[in-house]
């Protein structure tokens, strides 16, 4: 492994290598871009679909204790009045008398307007929810937000879960889905943007338990990134102060990462008590509650929510990732990411554009590829391949060469040993299967089964 | 099978299944509902997943001339300006000068207003789009728009996509997303709504392949459905007239499913020409073509776009799987989903809540939802339970009984055919697999491969 980069330098890299690769782009680029929103290109899009399967498999299938739920972003106006939302969630702003511009109050340092000097007015609370209007008309009446978190979505339909899929406490609702948030201060690259994705956990516990779930979903979920590639090194649990604690929090805790602009929130998980079932309650009319079989008394549960952001994810698995290592003369890019994360799990590399090893390379894309996400790549020299795959963290290379005419075996190389390893065609599924953890996925054909053999 | 049943009957007992089991339930419910918005329950959101997932993988994964992308749904406004959307995409609207009630003038039988026969204006053109505000300054210049359609963020990353795949015409962008229109009239429960789902193709062809292009998409596309369950009777293709092809579309054919209410289109399938590349490099002015390394030509390629609805497509899943079948002196309520489709694949199903068999039954439920969805169902009668597995679509059952305990062998039951089978314990997962078409997907654990053996 080569000496750490200087952290300045390693996210200009990591960004540049995104653009360039195609794993994010800012927003609407050919427009000037759409400040701080982002757009997930070939490679991006795969790389945070397998961030969202791998934690939706670990959450909602296997563990037995969990549903999942997808709701809309459009809500009803009251719940963000429930929920704390409307009066809340917001920045205290001041506007310049002279150039009309608005800041931040915390973020001024005098009492002038940093732009032109000139005077500023009073504080005024600026709501971070994105305000729209459905129907027709455009008045009060017709105000809707877009949600600035997917929590909410889970509360109101606490009733209908429990109705519908009559879970025992304790147990989970699980949501993956966009929100936004009208920030003044963005940036970062995909850190902090303006619309991200948020994957959420709401976890339902009888009251007095909460304390002890608490703590078990803080160990879950360092685990799960530690799972993922994370080194523990680069996670710390850090405890909100009385001061800081939201509104609606008992306890809370950030899991940071070691991002190369510092110590950053990767994942908050907050003790909500009975606050949002209370509250959505009251408002509504409606009761939410749990029947306790045992008892027979109506609890409200407490909340433990491990609330991860999805594009924050996708950032520090890519900074996780991300190394130079000197490789003889040169300098060797790889992105180590997991193979379950990695946007191609192999890509096929005929050695030559000759028709006989270019028509085994089709055979072995087309087959491999029934199950996988499989790159191929024809230009240029073996070694510059190799480092093109290496650079968008792809654990495999499949290289088809003349002697594979007559032996029917390919070299299979992998990622970061850069080992070669010469297997017999016929056992390429059996050995990438080994090698992923079983994954091998396909729908079955119209009209019968196909079955990969192994 | 049974008489098919009364469209309008057929209807309703979806929508009242979707809502008792946790398919689909109105969004906000608990605060009266929120117009035309809808939250996927815990089935629902599994059912689909599955459906977007079966669409990435047949075109983005499977095929090999395809990839993916997943743009922002907040662009630029720009964007819309050289799309046509800011300029066409309205319907026009009159109020009454007396209520002030807005009304769609092609849905007006007289010239007086239908709710208190007042005067009305004259007509003015309503933007389907929904509007925001970007940054802390409510004013035109920070007006930003919910993207309609997932399609045009396709086509400004054009270039972005061309310069880091390096693929080769013909090829394919493919994306899934939320779109958001504010229609004015809604209905028919997930059909229309104001925030949908869009699984969008734009597949970049040479000008003058366009039209073989065309109909292949139209074959290929009908062939995703009939695959997928969907019968060949129940989908048409209806060719758009010249008065109602849209501005951008050389030729366009709606795929129409047979819906309870009617003949309504599934997906539209559109020959666009070079409009949108054309439109998009002169507003941005930046240079949007393919260079043709066979005659070192740039090209602007022309666009075939087949356009999904994802919530159009759960809905007529559902529709095609549901029935109501004579069995014995009872009627089977049935969702006859495609394996691939369902929810859950097995539920596991012990026969009594003794101590011995629960302890086989949660081995066995462990094991499986390594791999699948997998339910788990203790209360009531065997029949009852195979009821209610049907109702949701599961395809397999597993009955763990007393049996099990001496033989270690277990009973699968299949939905459709309602036969049974006697298997040993230990060759579940591989029955499974064969019978579920290789669906095998587990992350690897941290620290080490676990392989199940088949």
């Amino acid at each position: 492994m080569s000496q750490p980069l200087p952290n300045q330098d390693k996210m200009e890299k990591l960004v540049s290598l995104c653009r360039r690769r195609g794993f994010i782009f800012p927003s609407s680029e050919i427009y000037g871009g759409l400040s701080s929103c982002w757009d997930y290109g070939s490679l991006g899009v795969e790389l945070k679909r397998n961030i969202k399967q791998a934690w939706w498999q670990a959450i909602v299938q296997q563990r037995g204790d969990f549903v999942g739920l997808d709701t809309s972003i459009l809500m009803h106006p009251q719940v963000w009045e429930a929920s704390g939302h409307l009066k809340g969630f917001s920045d205290p702003m001041v506007d310049c008398k002279e150039c009309q511009q608005r800041w931040r109050t915390d973020e001024l340092e005098g009492e002038v307007c940093p732009s032109c000097g000139g005077e500023l007015t009073e504080p005024r609370q600026f709501n971070l929810m994105f305000k729209t209007f459905m129907g027709p008309v455009e008045d009060d009446a017709s105000i809707v937000y877009l949600r600035p978190e997917t929590a909410q979505g889970i509360f109101v339909n606490f009733q209908n879960v429990v109705n519908t899929t009559r879970k025992k406490l304790p147990f989970g609702i699980a949501q993956i889905g966009k929100s936004f948030r009208n920030e003044i201060t963005t940036g970062n690259f995909i850190f902090r943007s303006r619309e991200f994705e948020q994957m959420e956990i709401e976890y339902f516990v009888k009251p007095g338990t909460d304390e002890e779930w608490f703590e078990y979903w803080l160990k879950e979920r360092m685990d799960w990134y530690i799972g993922l590639g994370i080194k523990k090194e680069n996670l710390e649990l850090r405890k909100h102060d009385r001061g800081e604690l939201a509104h609606y929090a008992r306890e809370c805790f950030d899991i940071n990462y070691n991002f190369p602009m510092g110590w950053s929130e990767l994942e908050g998980i907050a003790n909500r008590g009975d606050f949002d079932l209370v509250q959505h309650a009251e408002h509504s009319g409606k009761g939410l509650s749990y029947l306790d079989e045992e008892t027979n008394e109506h609890i409200v549960p407490y909340i433990i929510e491990p609330s991860a952001g999805v594009d924050r994810s996708v950032l520090a698995f890519l900074c996780e990732a991300y190394d130079e290592e000197p490789d003889k003369d040169e300098i060797r890019t790889v992105l180590h990411l997991h193979p379950s994360l990695a946007p191609y799990k192999a890509a096929v590399l005929p050695l030559s554009k000759k028709e006989p090893l270019i028509q085994i390379a089709d055979e072995i894309h087309a087959e491999l590829r029934r199950c996988w996400m499989v790159s191929y790549d024809l230009a240029q020299s073996i070694g510059r391949r190799y480092r093109r795959q290496d650079e968008i963290g792809t654990p495999y290379c499949i290289t088809i060469d003349f002697q594979s005419l007559e032996d029917k075996q390919v070299t299979i190389r992998e990622r970061d040993s850069m080992k070669q390893l010469r297997i017999p065609i016929s056992e390429l599924n059996n050995t990438l299967a080994a090698k992923l953890g079983g994954e091998a996925f396909e729908i079955l054909p119209p009209g019968g089964s196909h079955w990969l053999g192994f």
